[in-house]
């Protein structure tokens, strides 16, 4: 008998290996944070003794589910200024609340909102990029969930940073400080062409060059959005993006709902991943981005919730589903992105995005134990043929009973381990009385003008 | 002092009225089944001594959720054959597997299975049409919900009827049943164009005359189905129902993904009734209907999910926020479908297009107390800014905490009162066995024929 640390005994598991098994009645070993065996259950009751024995007859292991695009802090403006046309969602809602409101304490409450959520609904590891990113790389660490965090970049002024050069060095900061950090990495987050100046991308390339660090940036996300960098500079943004030199695989293409066959094998033929947003880009009508066709190029894509202000939800099984049905519809095809292929998306793609697939994404030897279990057994869920079309066509995130990271046991049969929820919904609370009062003011403020 | 039976005390309440209003903290009043009076709650606690009191605080009151298009038995297929194009999926799994086992136990075990998933997701109300309607008929009476129990029409012999003729003169039976039954009410269901002559429409036209029903059919659901009609008789289905009288105000057009300019004035002008099915219309790779084209042109649209073996949930708060995104998509407009819009879509226009307005679909005065009560303190939810947004944005089927039947309390926080959810799931997995063995047989005979 060998020892381990923990033993994960499940009626499912869906490794997303090169075959795209189901493995009936099989058992994860865990030690030292890391995967050390997948075999089925009865040779685990053999093999192993464990220091925790976790049995869930009726559910599905999986990878941990890779949130590869979100705004965390964004949480505390959910379902704020919702069903405006883009522009005035932007101009009316969103900005001047950010202006008025985005602080240190804000993105902490805000991102430990989203961190409870994700996880609850089995997220992992998350991609993150707002304002004060060492806020929201703090609080991963507190809660001991994966991170990307990226250093958002503007040429403008913004309450966390004075220009461009100012954003790039605290983002060297931050690579610097979390550069051997087991959970948090770091990366750059242009927010997107239309904000930066070519000499700014050039420092950033010439940074990111340094620090052998990554480039995420929302990209061809809207048609207006497009129509207008092309009246501005002549140039369709990923055009501008490859001038510059930035288009390689270090680059993240955050969106990319608008890629004609061009932009799509530029993207293929080097390297660039990209992250599928399919709700939020419903929600603000970007469009529906054709990812079948950029996988069959080669494109690596993974799957982002975007912040909760613009889907209003951070639960990547949903998503995992929208993506699932909408690739039918905009293929034509039923066929397309078979549930396998989107819990693929919604793990080791993700992870491969991100640059972390040699670590995580999948239940495999090795790798970290970052492993989210769902409960099957509900009325929703039955009756069960096929696990991976239970998963992805049904499971409600409140069907997530238990969540690892790197092996530590974070959501235990649905209880939060590391976080209290009370506390987070008191203080969210708090941020919408104030958003809204502000709200108010600066609405009394512009009738008054008016008179 | 007035005496009531039941007063629900909510923190919001969403009628459905021509405001959209938003109440905060009122309470809902019902006597003999009927909503008698919705008021603040000061001064419902000040006029009415109530039998029961229900307290949800940070909860939403809505109109009972209306499916109005299921085929609640199919539940027992729910992920049978899943990501095969169209054509394989029927021929290959579902219809094999319709032949060798529908009957009436197991019209009877999946309804049953259905009504609870449908209540407990908020459902106060559905509209069925499948094999053995009788047995659907009995199983929403049992379970006190409210049901339009379509007929199905079908030239060929069933497991169920032998031939058209058979399938009309069942359903006048079954109406003749359910002339005066408070919940459920009768309707026809010829399946499709494709699979019904022009004799049999004109049957079904005078059986529909004298008996003042209705007719729900499956209509330009896919291209495929669409140009094999034209070059079958010459016409689209919707022209061929034309020339036949009945496109008229008791017709039910199912999914209507494929409608021309023309079609949509043809359907407003003559008061066709239709519903939208998102979720099933992208699973099959059918297309997004265009619906606010349809509501502008003044065409009444309804929500169903369809069966769960073409979804698979039958969860009419998920379809409702699938519909709201898809809109803005298929608009290219971010305020396409606003949230109360897509509650009204699953609520009173789903029982407009059942004819049912006057009786439910609003929490108004004199209609029937169908009410569903949904907790929005969870995470996902929070914060709220406005209730409706966050009703049709961030709520899953599982927030559901209550629900109510022209009074009858039939969800009380969260858990079933007349159905036996153990019982259930235990019976379809029994399904689920025979259904997977006889698969696996022919499959085998198969095999074995072409060697």
């Amino acid at each position: 008998m060998q020892q381990c640390d923990t033993l994960i005994v499940a009626g499912w598991c869906l490794p997303v290996d090169n075959e795209d098994s189901t493995l009936r009645d099989h058992a994860v070993v865990i030690t030292d944070g890391c995967i050390v065996d997948v075999l089925p259950v009865a040779d685990a009751r053999q093999q192993y003794t464990a220091g925790a024995l976790v049995e869930r007859p009726d559910h599905v292991l999986i990878p941990g589910l890779v949130n590869a695009h979100t705004h965390a802090a964004m949480t505390l403006f959910r379902g704020f200024g919702d069903d405006l046309p883009l522009v005035r969602w932007l101009q009316e809602s969103i900005w001047p609340a950010e202006r008025r409101h985005v602080s240190a304490e804000m993105v902490r409450d805000g991102t430990r909102h989203a961190l409870a959520e994700m996880l609850s609904s089995g997220v992992t590891c998350f991609s993150d990029q707002y304002f004060f990113p060492e806020v929201v790389a703090e609080e991963a660490d507190k809660a001991h969930l994966r991170a990307v965090v990226a250093t958002p970049v503007f040429d403008t002024q913004t309450a966390w940073a004075d220009n461009a050069t100012d954003c790039l060095q605290k983002g060297a900061d931050l690579h610097d400080r979390y550069a051997d950090h087991a959970l948090v990495c770091t990366a750059f987050a242009p927010h997107s062409t239309s904000v930066l100046s070519d000499e700014t991308f050039a420092a950033l390339r010439v940074m990111c060059d340094q620090l052998d660090s990554s480039v995420q940036i929302h990209l061809h996300e809207s048609a207006i959005e497009l129509a207008s960098e092309v009246q501005k500079t002549g140039l369709r943004p990923l055009e501008r993006l490859r001038r510059l030199g930035m288009v390689n695989s270090t680059l993240l293409a955050i969106h990319a709902v608008h890629l004609d066959e061009a932009e799509i094998a530029l993207c293929a033929d080097n390297g660039v991943n990209i992250v599928h947003c399919p709700r939020s880009n419903l929600k603000l009508a970007s469009g529906i981005a054709n990812v079948t066709a950029y996988q069959k190029a080669g494109i690596t894509v993974g799957l982002g919730t975007d912040g909760a202000a613009s889907n209003n939800e951070l639960d990547l099984l949903g998503e995992m589903r929208s993506a699932a049905l909408l690739a039918k519809a905009a293929a034509a095809d039923a066929a397309a992105l078979p549930a396998p292929a989107a819990l693929r998306m919604a793990t080791l793609d993700g992870a491969r995005a991100l640059g972390l697939d040699d670590k995580i994404g999948s239940l495999q030897k090795g790798k970290w134990a970052d492993i989210a279990c769902i409960d099957l057994s509900t009325l929703n869920s039955q009756p069960l043929y096929d696990a991976a079309s239970q998963l992805v066509y049904t499971a409600q995130a409140t069907q997530v009973s238990d969540v690892w990271v790197a092996g530590r046991h974070l959501v235990n049969d649905g209880r939060l381990r590391y976080l209290d929820v009370a506390e987070i919904v008191s203080r969210s609370g708090e941020w919408r009385d104030r958003i809204t009062a502000t709200q108010a003011a600066r609405q009394e403020t512009t009738r008054a003008a008016r008179k």
